[in-house]
């Protein structure tokens, strides 16, 4: 089985810490990747965003699954 | 000004494409950085998830921003 | 007053877990329902899907909301 | 490999609608599930949530993925 | 019916761009409200978050519902 | 650095509560602001949007970052 969900990075997990509801897993990304970012076309333009720029690609941590 | 989502990869713009409203960028990310996994305990048990592990950080392209 | 998030799934809370902060609600789900996807035109193409297809609807369970 | 997202329904693809960049997949969910919401506890006590209560999951369509 | 998604800040339809697919509906907020954001404690901790604090909260655009 | 999301809404930190993993931070916020919401151009067909319209963006709390 496939998913919709295509940014898939490679890691290991460091670190561990469970609540009662909720777990944060640390994971140590070390090869290299491709990101696609979905982001409104205005802000792509008031960015100024083009090929080759050098940028950061941010998320939020409750917005990231783990697959093992 | 510092912002609460501490998930930052960084990279290089390879492509971009746009929509009317929407924009696609997708990002090489080729340098090792931490990335931290909010999910249930539950699933984190589930997963057998321990410190050592080889995972994938999965990621909807709809979750994720991008700085410049 | 409406909402523009148009999938709404009819069901029966099962389980109630309370952390500090947070909750897990389990919602036994069991009539029919549409739910609409919104996915990168890329992935949709790379999945290849067609009308007809079995398919699984993935969700993130810190991205649903219980009304009641 | 498996994730940590646990919600998945299964159903058939009932209409596809391409954008530019996004793409719209309608899917008919027939089968019973289970569904877990992670909410505030703060909102599950305001809503008053109990076991039995017939409530609504409601989900916003960017967060929903595809897997075939 | 109530919903768990407490933040709902009243505003002013400002101005609607249509895509195939996708609509970006700007608001205008001009009422005072309360927004709770639900981040790590270890984001809380090392932004120093403490009462009185003037923070901005940060949302992606495709995280906001629109209620009529 | 500037980030893509561009919904900063300004205001001052009421309360905090700490969990062992998340914390949820109440923001007081009294200065009008402009919020973008993606939403589909189904829904906001459906739910007959017009410039001028009283509304209220509606966001889950998991989905708000907080900058300071």
């Amino acid at each position: 089985m496939e998913i919709s969900a295509r940014n898939g990075l490679k890691g290991k997990v460091e670190d561990i810490k469970l609540g009662e509801v909720m777990a944060s897993i640390k994971i140590a990304v070390d090869e290299p990747g491709i990101i696609t970012a979905i982001i409104t076309r205005e802000s792509a333009e008031e960015l100024g965003l083009a090929e080759g720029d050098e940028v950061k690609a941010v998320i939020k941590s409750t917005e990231i699954m783990v697959a093992k």
